[in-house]
């Protein structure tokens, strides 16, 4: 426990900007390790050199899959390169065009893969600004058959973030054994605690520090 | 020659929203083959339905690697599936974050491994709105040094488009023998034509339709 409760350990500190350099990623990790993330949230070129950098302490290094757009058939392969370079979480995007196409067995296909591959946990990444109701429950229903260990709100590249009413509806359809992510356009403490307060159980946020700071200075 | 001139034969036909069906991708192909547009462009995991409804009459079916963030190593490996699935060129998006270290060399290498891999005219995406001046006439160097078909502005997802300045800027760094594809933002018939001015040979655009339909109307 740090000054902050168990905030700290919920997020994954992200650093996903395509632009984002070798400089950056160093940062993001040194300011994980000093407020106690539970991992730093890296592109596939980054992975390594976050793993080499982190060397072993305290944060995981989380990558990402199919990212942003979901499009397919790489993201297996993707998920087990990162595996094999150091990442022990991959938050990976359903094939958001066979989920439209109503392909369910396709999207099985394709996550079972995924999770074959990578043989860490795996968070899939639904980008909720994209679905109907109805697609977030199934893609909620079809990550559990599979064996995900999380669903996630948003790549934050999709047009739109995590809202309560999503995460409400994702953690009642996951039920209380699969974690629930909230990522994209969380970058307040009000923001933060709005999302755990409707059921997330892990915070993707490239403001983490931000957040934190504003939670450790006394109001008024 | 068409009642648009050669126009249609320039126009890159982009369906690459992550939303996208097998419907939309059905229709885009078969507004390519009305219009005579010279591609459509897809998402890898559409590249085999693009090219069965295709089957071989005219417009090429182009992919994307590494799309759009540029993030790396799965690029190649992207590019050599959508070649063998009748991808006749491949758009990749080029490692922005080892241009922005510095990295010459592994820009280089990771374009030559992608290139190699394809075995099809390569297009490099530069994301010029994430560059400097100077970033965006390295990686033209960098792209015809190792024999990139194309070099192209944008992937339209990453919070910006092609400008006239540096589709200019691009068409004098290649010289006139390396094609220069404008994307991103074009909706119009007069930014088309603007782009077409600037130097540009290939015109990437969800929008061709409209745009080619604005263009048959008599003005006033």
């Amino acid at each position: 426990m740090t000054a902050f409760g168990d905030i700290p350990g919920r997020i994954d500190h992200a650093v996903l900007r395509p632009e984002a350099t070798l400089d950056d990623v160093r940062r993001s990790c040194e300011e994980a390790l000093k407020y106690g993330f539970r991992s730093v949230c890296v592109n596939p070129c980054r992975v390594a050199q976050a793993y080499s950098i982190l060397g072993g302490r305290g944060p995981l290094v989380c990558s990402v899959a199919g990212f942003p757009l979901g499009s397919g058939p790489a993201t297996p392969g993707e998920a087990g390169a990162a595996a094999a370079q150091g990442a022990g979480e991959v938050d990976a995007v359903l094939p958001i065009g066979l989920l439209k196409d109503g392909d369910a067995a396709g999207v099985l296909g394709l996550l079972r893969e995924v999770i074959s591959a990578a043989g860490v946990p795996v968070k899939v990444i639904l980008e909720t600004c994209l679905l109907t109701r109805e697609e977030k429950v199934l893609a909620c229903r079809l990550a559990v058959e599979v064996g995900a260990f999380c669903v996630k709100t948003s790549t934050g590249f999709g047009g739109g973030g995590a809202t309560v009413e999503d995460v409400a509806l994702m953690r009642r359809t996951v039920g209380p054994e699969v974690h629930v992510k909230a990522s994209g356009g969380i970058r307040t403490p009000e923001a933060l605690r709005a999302m755990l307060d409707a059921g997330a159980s892990i915070i993707g946020t490239g403001s983490g520090v931000d957040i934190l700071e504003k939670m450790r200075r006394p109001v008024g």
